[in-house]
C-alpha cells in the first residue's frame, strides 16, 4: 500500500485565514478559520498563514510530515508565477509580499500560490459543482464579483495574473455606473451585493414611499442585499425589479462568456445565491434570450456548492497539482 | 536526413476557397484560390475543396504523396471534435456537411477541421503577429467582427464550438443595437465595417448636409467603411466621430478580453485595419483609459500581419498539429 496523500489549503481574507486538510479525493479532513489581523502587518500575517497550516494539519489529527503539498490562495493583485502578493486593496498596509517562497522555506514542502477567486473555482471544478466538468466559468457574487475559469483541469490565471477578472467586463456604454475599481460599466457596478444595495437605494429615493423597504430607512438600518431578495420574494415590486434586473446583468455577464470561453458550465457563487433558486431561474430565463441557441440550451448554468470552503479546497487542488507534477517529472 | 515536412491548408469562404502547401516552419509554398460555388450544392463544393488541395499542392511543385496532412477551415456553425458545417448562412444550400471524414477518405491523410476566424487566429499566432507570444486574442473586422483565441498552443474551440465568438459579447444595455445575429448589443453591431457604414448613415440623416459624404449618396454612391475612414483622414467631422467611437467600441471589446483571457497579445485583423496606424493608436489610447493598469501596459496591441493567408497557414498548422500529435503517440 502506497501512503494516502493529504494536501493543506489555506485560504486567505481580509478578515479571517481559512483553512483545511485535504485528501487526494477533495475530502476535506479538517476545517479550521483564524483572524487575518492584517493590520499587524505583513510578517505577521505570513505568520498567521502558518499557524493556520499547523492548526488545519493538527485538526485532521495529521502531522506536518504527513502532508504531501500546501496551497496558498490570497486576494489582492498579485504575481502568480513569482507566488507575491503585490498591493492588495483588503491586505492593508501589505507591499510585495513573497507568499509562495515565506510558507515553502517555513515548511520545506512544495508550496503552490494563487489568486482566491481562481482557487475557489478550482475547487467547485474538482469536487462541487463542477465535478463532472472539462471546463467551467465561475462567478462569485459578494461585495464584488470576482471569478474563476478552470479550461481542462487548468485555472486560466492569465499572461499578466489578471485572467479571469469577470467582475470588470464592460456591460454598458451609454450610461455607465462607476466601478469600485475606478472604471466604469463593469459587471460589478451593476450585479455585486453592493450594486443590489446601491441600486435599491436609488430606486427608493424615488418611489414615493410605496416600497416595503422604507420601512428599514426609518428605523435607521441599512438596507442589504439579503433584505432586497427578501422583500421581493414578499411581493415588494420595487424589490422585484432589482431582482430581476440583477439577474439580467448576471445573464449578460454569463452569455459573455458563454461566447468567449463556451464552457461546460457556469456557476455562480458567493453570498448572493442565498437568494435561492428562483433567481437561479431569472438568471437561466435571460440567458436563453441573450444566447445563441447551441450555448444557451447546452450549457449548465448552477449553483456553487462548496460555499466557504471552496478556496481552501481549491487551493489544495492546486498544491495536488503542483505535487503530480513533481513528481511526473 | 529526414524527410522535410509540408502540410495543405485550405481555408473556405462564401465566394472563394483559397489554399496552400505550408512548410513545417509556416513558409507558404504557393496560394490559390478558386471560387467556391457554393449554389452548387455541397457534394460538389467538397470536391472543390479537394481540387483547391490538388492546385495548391502542384502549385507548390508537389505531389499529394509529400504531402503529410490537410487542414480545412470553413464559416459557419460547426461540430468542431466531428469535422462537421452544420447549418452555414454563408454556403447556402448546405447542412451537415461531413467535411474533414470527406477529405480524409479522399486523399487518405490525415486531416484537421477548424473554424475559419480560429484558424486565422492559428495562423497569426504560428507566423504572423502573434509569432512570439504564448497567447492570443485575435479580433478579425469585416462585415461581422470574428475572433479566434490561442492560448499556448491550443486553439479555444469552446464545448460546443462556440469559444472566441468576441463580436457577439454584449457590451450595451440602456439602447442596445440590433445585430445581424438577430440579438441585442452584440460588440459586432458596433464595430463591425457593416455597423461603421450604418453609423454613418444615421448620422448622415441627422446632421443638415455638413459632411462630405452627402456627396457620395447624391452620386447614388454606397457609402463603404472605407470611405468613411478616407473622409476622417481628410478632416471631415462626422467621420472621425464615427471612426473615433468604432476605435471605443473595439477597446472595449479588447478590454473585455484582457480581464477575461489576459492575453500576451491582442490583434486586430480583416479588412478594416486598412485604416492605418492612426486608428490603432485611436484603440490604444481607449484601452488604456479603460483596462486596469498591468494589462493595459503590458499586453500588446497591433494589427495582423497575414492578411488573407492568416486562414489557410492557420488551417495548415492545425494539420501540423494533429500530425505531431498522431506521430507523438
Amino acid at each position: 500500500m502506497t501512503q494516502p496523500l493529504y494536501f493543506v489549503g489555506i485560504d486567505v481574507g481580509g478578515t479571517n485565514i481559512k483553512a483545511g486538510v485535504v485528501d487526494d479525493q477533495g475530502n476535506a479532513l479538517s476545517s479550521i478559520s483564524i483572524e487575518t489581523l492584517a493590520w499587524k502587518g505583513q510578517e505577521a500575517g505570513l505568520e498567521r498563514m502558518c499557524e493556520a497550516a499547523l492548526l488545519a494539519t493538527a485538526s485532521a489529527n495529521l502531522t506536518m510530515d504527513q502532508i504531501a503539498a500546501i496551497g496558498v490562495a490570497t486576494p489582492g493583485t498579485m504575481d502568480i508565477p513569482a507566488g507575491i502578493i503585490l498591493d492588495p486593496p483588503n491586505l492593508k498596509p501589505w507591499k510585495n509580499v513573497p507568499v509562495r517562497q515565506y510558507i515553502e522555506r517555513k515548511f520545506n514542502k512544495p508550496t503552490a500560490f494563487q489568486n482566491d477567486a481562481n482557487a475557489a473555482a478550482f475547487g467547485e471544478y474538482w469536487v462541487g459543482a463542477g465535478r463532472d466538468a472539462h471546463s467551467m466559468v465561475l462567478f462569485t457574487l459578494g461585495t464584488g464579483v470576482g471569478g474563476g475559469i478552470v479550461i481542462d483541469d487548468n485555472v486560466m490565471e492569465g499572461r499578466h495574473s489578471h485572467g479571469a477578472e469577470v467582475g470588470h467586463m464592460k456591460i454598458e456604454m451609454t450610461s455607465p455606473r462607476e466601478c469600485g475599481c475606478g472604471r466604469l460599466g463593469c459587471l460589478e457596478a451593476y450585479a455585486s451585493a453592493t450594486a443590489v444595495v446601491k441600486r435599491t437605494e436609488e430606486a427608493l429615493a424615488a418611489d414615493g414611499g410605496a416600497s416595503s423597504l422604507h420601512a428599514l430607512q426609518k428605523q435607521n438600518q441599512p438596507i442589504t442585499s439579503r433584505a432586497v431578495f427578501d422583500a421581493a420574494k414578499n411581493g415588494d415590486a420595487l424589490a422585484q425589479k432589482i431582482v430581476e434586473d440583477t439577474a439580467f446583468y448576471l445573464a449578460v455577464g454569463a452569455t459573455n462568456l458563454m461566447h468567449i470561453i463556451d464552457p461546460d458550465m457556469i456557476v455562480f457563487g458567493g453570498g448572493m445565491i442565498a437568494a435561492g433558486p428562483e433567481f437561479l431561474e431569472r438568471i437561466r430565463h435571460h440567458i436563453r434570450q441573450l444566447a445563441f441557441p447551441v450555448p444557451a440550451t447546452k450549457t449548465t448554468v448552477c449553483y456553487a456548492q462548496l460555499g466557504g470552503d471552496a478556496g481552501f479546497i481549491g487551493a489544495a487542488n492546486c498544491a495536488r497539482q503542483l505535487f503530480r507534477r513533481r513528481t511526473a517529472n
